[in-house]
Parts: structure tokens; C-alpha cells; sequence
């Protein structure tokens, strides 16, 4: 079987227990679409990790995207035939070492490039719509850490092991204050009276690449939206809901259950299909 | 040379990237101190462990803490020479592989054990006294995973990154309310009037196997212990401060460097001492 992995642009798959990712999860990673080998938003992608990185110390330089970049390439070179979409995952550590929580030295970073299968899904989500729950769990606020895709992620582990019913495609988090904050695995968005809502993630979460696009393409078509702090009640009069990441683009939410078993029912509405029309455009679907 | 890790009873020395330790920190670790071979306070330390993976789905049973027991013992077999003293660390994570965030199927955990040389203190920071600083960062209040030794350990590197002035040997982290919380690696204590005071740590913070070996020694001696949520200003007027862990036992501190530069001079009190020499008798020096 070809490398499906490469380490620091070797095929290898495994990371010394030393690596600082593994040790306390300094590192980032981005996870991307491939539409016939060609990363969508690989320069968003790129953004992001590069200002999660300045955030937590590590060192990447334009050299070490650049490498990123010519591993994809080496990767898809050792693929027999290239799948229509496949999702590949960059993650960047501080590399190796340091006593303690103290970096010493001029440690490298180390980088992982993955390529996986795209998902199956064969219940078509983004296009029938899905149910969610309302999870306990809540996010810490951390401002430091707000908004960046770093590998400190056991909230949202905790999160999505509160229900294993599979026809339950997603959880919604609320953040320490009782505010809405995100899903486990994406980001939400609903709209009243034609007016779009997400949260700001100011204080926690994970501000992800599609949401940025849809923010800039609900500017484009004049589409008003806000951004805030905002409690789950906002969602009982809400006309539309939908959560979105670069894997799934938009799936829309058609039932919310709530913790006490009740249900809430929403249809897809205009501005999900339109969005989800707009992200095509840019092969996120 | 000999290995000084074993993953899994092989001597190996990195994880697969697909460990849900490296992708998401869903791990628990311990750091214990060998005497002469003997580990000192294995079983609170597998208490804690076992306490940590409950919290974090990682399921460890009386098996795997015999296997963690058995590996040490082969490490041990493997050294020409046992040092006087030196590092256990055991990681214990939930294993390779699941859907993203979703666990699936009857993942088994992984273990690391990893045998590490005893740092060396020149300077004498138990006899001696160290200097500490007032860090910036701030703890997330997360009451779910507040207590255990997970591998969701980025605000300690970021607390840890504010200074690099090796003469200062701690910082002191306040939590996201403004109350003292711990040291960036120890727990802290502090004497008033014969009167010990230490962080609840029921909403952040690592629980230290030494901070509750003290909270029994000091309970024996029938000195008066009280904790809870406690603001920086309690220091000005405390009459000893020291910090504690299984690798260091107590370093007294000797001074408070503010943000300002100004400085809060201490000395060495015979509560702090008191507790040095009793902790000594148990191997923890």
C-alpha cells in the first residue's frame, strides 16, 4: 500500500512520544477538502494556521508552508488513481523536546501531512437536512486560545460522547456564560427575518474556514449579519438553522432535541439553500 | 543503548498520528519519581490516573495498571546500572483511531512508559529558596476536567513561555476569575499565623499527588488547613509561600516578582521545613 502519511516529508506515520503535540497539544492542524487534488482554501487554510502558530509559539515560517504544500504534492504523486474528493490533514507541532512546559533550544517544528477517504454520506445531509442535540457540555473561556484549530481538544471529545444515537449528526455547545458557541465538529448559523446570526467566538471555539466564506458571501449578496454573544432561547424563533465545516460545507438543521427528550422542528429555508448554492461555486459542498 | 520507552510492553519510542492522544490530548499522564528503583506513591499516582481516564472515556482497568507496573519492571531489567534516583512518566491514552471526535468500536488504550534521568538542581532550590514571577496567563474554568493530569496542556506552555530568566524557577497562574490556581508545573501553599492555605481547584488546575500528600501530613501534625478560592492579595501578607510536586517535593520561594518589576521579599519559614522533613521520610525530597 502507498504512504498515505508523510513526517517531515518522510513516509513514515508515527511521532516520537517526545513531540510536544503529543506531549501537551502544541500544534494545529487544518483539515481540507482535495476536489481532484486541488485543496479548497488552501490559503485560508493556511491563514489560520499560521495565526493558531504565532499564538502558541511555534516558529512557521513561509518555507514550512511552502514544504506543506510539496508534501501534498509528493502524496498525491503516490496515489495509482486520484479519488474525485479526498480530505487531507496538516498539523504543525513545536517539535520535539524542551524540559518541562519550557521550550529550550531551537526546536523544529514538526509537520504531518495525511491524506483520507472522504466521507460516505449516503442519508445525504447537507441535502435532506439533520437532527442535532443540545450537548451539556460547555466550553471554558480562554481568549487566548479562542478561535484557533489547536490539538488541546478534549471538550470537544467530552461533547460528542454524550449521545452515540447515529442518526444524530451533530451537538450544539453552549460556552461557560450559558451562550451559544459552536458544534463538536462545526459552526453554526441561523437566520430571522432574512438576518443571519453566528456566534463571535471571541472567548472560545474554533472560528472555521467556511464560516469565514459565508460571512463574506452573506456581504457580497447584502445579506445583514450579526455577530455575537447569544443564548440558546434564540433558536426557538429562529426561521432557518445550519451548521458548516469545511468536510460537510452546510448541512441544515431540520430537529433539535433538547435534553429532555422534547423536540423542535425546523424546515430548510431560502438562505441555507442559497449558501449552500454560493459555497458550490467555490467547491465546498 | 538501552531503551528508555515502552509502548505498549515494546520498546518503541513514538505513537501512530492517528492516536487520539496526539489528534486531540484524550490522555492522562503521571510523573513519579523512582528511588532507588521504588516508585514513590504508585499508588496515588494510579489512583489519579484511573480517576483521570474515568473523566476522559479512556477506560483503565486493574489489568493495565498491573501492565504499567510490569513495564516499569522491564525498563528497570534493562539498565546496567540503576541510578540513585530518577523519572517515571506513564501516559495512558485512549488509543488510535475513531470517526473524527466519536470514538467507534472497541478502541484499546495506549500506554507509554518512559524512564527519564532525574533533573539536577545545582542550586540547591529546596535548601535554598527560589525566586517566582506573577504570569499573565489565566486558567480556563472548565470544572470537567479541573483536578486531572490530562494532555490539554497549552495554557501551562503558554504561562511557562512568559519568561525565560533562568534564575526564576516558577510562575504563579491566577484563573479566570482572578483567584490563585497553581504554579505553571507545581501546586502552591501558604502559611498565615500556623495557618495553611492552598487553591480548592475545583474548577482548574492540576491535583497533585504531593499537594495531597501535604493537606494528610499537615491534617496529622493538627495543623489548621483551609481551601478554597484565595486572590493574589493573600500573599502580601502570608508569612511563607512554598510550591510543591512529586519531582521537586517543596521549594520554599523566596521572592514574588510582580509585573512591575517590583519585588516581594520572603523567608523560609519553619512550617515549610516542617514539611520538607516529613515528605523526606516518605521519599519525597
Amino acid at each position: 500500500m502507498a504512504s498515505n502519511i508523510l513526517i517531515n516529508g518522510q513516509p513514515e506515520r508515527s511521532v516520537d512520544v517526545t513531540d510536544r503535540g503529543f506531549a501537551y497539544g502544541q500544534g494545529v492542524f487544518e483539515t481540507i477538502v482535495l476536489n481532484k487534488s486541488q485543496p479548497i482554501a488552501w490559503s485560508l487554510h493556511m491563514q489560520r494556521l499560521q495565526t493558531g502558530a504565532n499564538r502558541l509559539g511555534i516558529p512557521v515560517t513561509p518555507d514550512l508552508i511552502d514544504q506543506l504544500e510539496y508534501d501534498l504534492q509528493q502524496l498525491l504523486a503516490l496515489q495509482a488513481n486520484i479519488p474525485e474528493r479526498q480530505i487531507l490533514k496538516v498539523t504543525v507541532t513545536r517539535g520535539s523536546g524542551g524540559r518541562g512546559y519550557a521550550v529550550s533550544g531551537a526546536l523544529k517544528p514538526n509537520r504531518v501531512v495525511a491524506l483520507n477517504p472522504y466521507p460516505e454520506y449516503p442519508d445525504q445531509p447537507a441535502q435532506n437536512g439533520i437532527s442535532v442535540i443540545k450537548c451539556q457540555t460547555r466550553l471554558a473561556l480562554s481568549p487566548l486560545l479562542a478561535g484557533i484549530k489547536h490539538l488541546n481538544r478534549l471538550e470537544q471529545v467530552l461533547a460528542r460522547a454524550e449521545w452515540d444515537d447515529s442518526s444524530i449528526r451533530e451537538g450544539l455547545v453552549q460556552d461557560a456564560d450559558g451562550y451559544l458557541a459552536e458544534g463538536t465538529m462545526s459552526n453554526l448559523f441561523w437566520v430571522k427575518n432574512n438576518h443571519l446570526y453566528t456566534p463571535e467566538l471571541a472567548r472560545c471555539g474554533v472560528a472555521g474556514i467556511v464560516r469565514q466564506r459565508i460571512m463574506s458571501i452573506a456581504s457580497d449578496l447584502g445579506l445583514a449579519i450579526s455577530l455575537g454573544d447569544f443564548s440558546e432561547a434564540e433558536l426557538d424563533l429562529c426561521d432557518e438553522l445550519f451548521v458548516c465545516n469545511s468536510v460537510i460545507g452546510i448541512w441544515p438543521v431540520i430537529k433539535i432535541i433538547q435534553l429532555n427528550q422534547t423536540e423542535q422542528k425546523l424546515t430548510i429555508g431560502p438562505v441555507s439553500r442559497l449558501l449552500q448554492q454560493q459555497l458550490a461555486v467555490e467547491g465546498i459542498y
